[in-house]
């Protein structure tokens, strides 16, 4: 189609967009009854905080570690006294969750396309090959990329631009996936097409830019990118 | 005293360090009763979440209009309708903050010992000039620095050189004074001797560094200042 950019290929975010991370708050809310949910949330704050503030400074660590940090702050700002054996238990269910349940049928239609496929994650590649064969996804990807490599942390452009330098093509032929406002939003400023799975609803962040496509699943991408290749 | 270094001046922080933004979520919840706490810490952490995406970015918008998406941001969340008239009242209620009743008097002890004062904030210069005068602060500051000059914000360490550059002398002459845990150590990491203003009793951030000093208000900080000249 006239001005339409052509796809050649399809980074997704990993962590709430190809991995479901509910797990880590149900085994939260078993271990600390009544506080798992806050222990959860204060610990995914502090983990994004923690990746952005790190970046800004030039101070990196790498995301297993840095995690590892969060979780130590989220408790102590909670008061819990976390023991050694149920760190390591949260941190291990962090490092195998599983899959959405839509997600493997609907990365095999897109590479049954001739699509290229990637992940572009904050996550190390430890963390990213454990993730990726619990969820039965081994063999799917043409690259795993983790911004251990680039020693920064999305948003920053060093990190997005891992997409365009493994596929070959500019950022513009690639359409960037994440469940994650502010991810889509930073993909769309560097140059990708951006398309947000937006299973919660939520409303989207007002940086003056938008996703070029929106779902409530991943089952919404193929036709969106039916649309423009 | 050998190996300590002396201390030629004092950068503070502004929102949340010198003043108090309590009033803006009182506005809040008088204007959605029920919901102003949720606003309001909705609206805050927005507002420094764009601050550092933003940053990253290398998309600077000045302090003043990301204020302003922040809130419009935190207010569709809630689902609120925010009537223009109401938006502009809460927005005027940051302009005019107050300071903490202490602050006064630590100040101008400081400046009678010959140490020179520096504000160091993301906030617009306007906004800094607005809520100097409105803190009764005029004449206080050698410099009011808005990170508006280097198009970007804390923890940048263009932001934090920001001062070094105002007092003529290298950041570990200098002290930086600030109530957030991330802006004290994104400080230490840039070379500052940093002092924690921890009103609220809150948790150190696990960044792997700290602040040299910590108090429960700015009134602690002259004796922390007086150790080490």
């Amino acid at each position: 189609m006239a001005g339409m950019k052509s796809v050649r290929g399809i980074a997704f975010d990993a962590y709430g967009t190809l991995f479901d991370v509910y797990a880590v708050g149900a085994l939260a809310e078993e271990l600390f009854p009544g506080k798992g949910a806050l222990l959860a949330e204060y610990w995914r704050v502090a983990q994004i905080d923690y990746s952005r503030i790190r970046a800004l400074c030039g101070r990196y660590r790498d995301f297993w570690a840095l995690t590892g940090d969060a979780l130590d702050f989220a408790a102590a700002k909670l008061g819990l006294a976390l023991a050694p054996d149920q760190r390591q238990a949260l941190m291990e269910q962090y490092a195998a969750l599983k899959a959405f349940p839509e997600n493997l049928e609907v990365l095999q239609t897109l590479k049954g396309d001739g699509l290229k496929l990637a992940i572009l994650s904050n996550g190390t590649p430890d963390m990213l090959k454990s993730a990726v064969g619990a969820a039965g996804m081994a063999g799917v990807f043409d690259h795993i990329l983790s911004v251990d490599a680039v020693r920064t942390f999305k948003t920053a452009p060093e990190a997005y631009q891992m997409g365009p330098d493994a596929f070959g093509c500019p950022a513009g032929e690639i359409v960037f996936v994440s469940s994650n406002g502010w991810d889509v939003c930073g993909a769309s400023w560097f140059g990708y097409q951006s398309f947000w799975v937006n299973r919660a609803g939520n409303v989207l962040d007002r940086l003056g830019v938008s996703p070029q496509g929106e779902g409530t699943s991943l089952a919404d991408l193929p036709g969106f990118v039916a649309q423009r290749r």
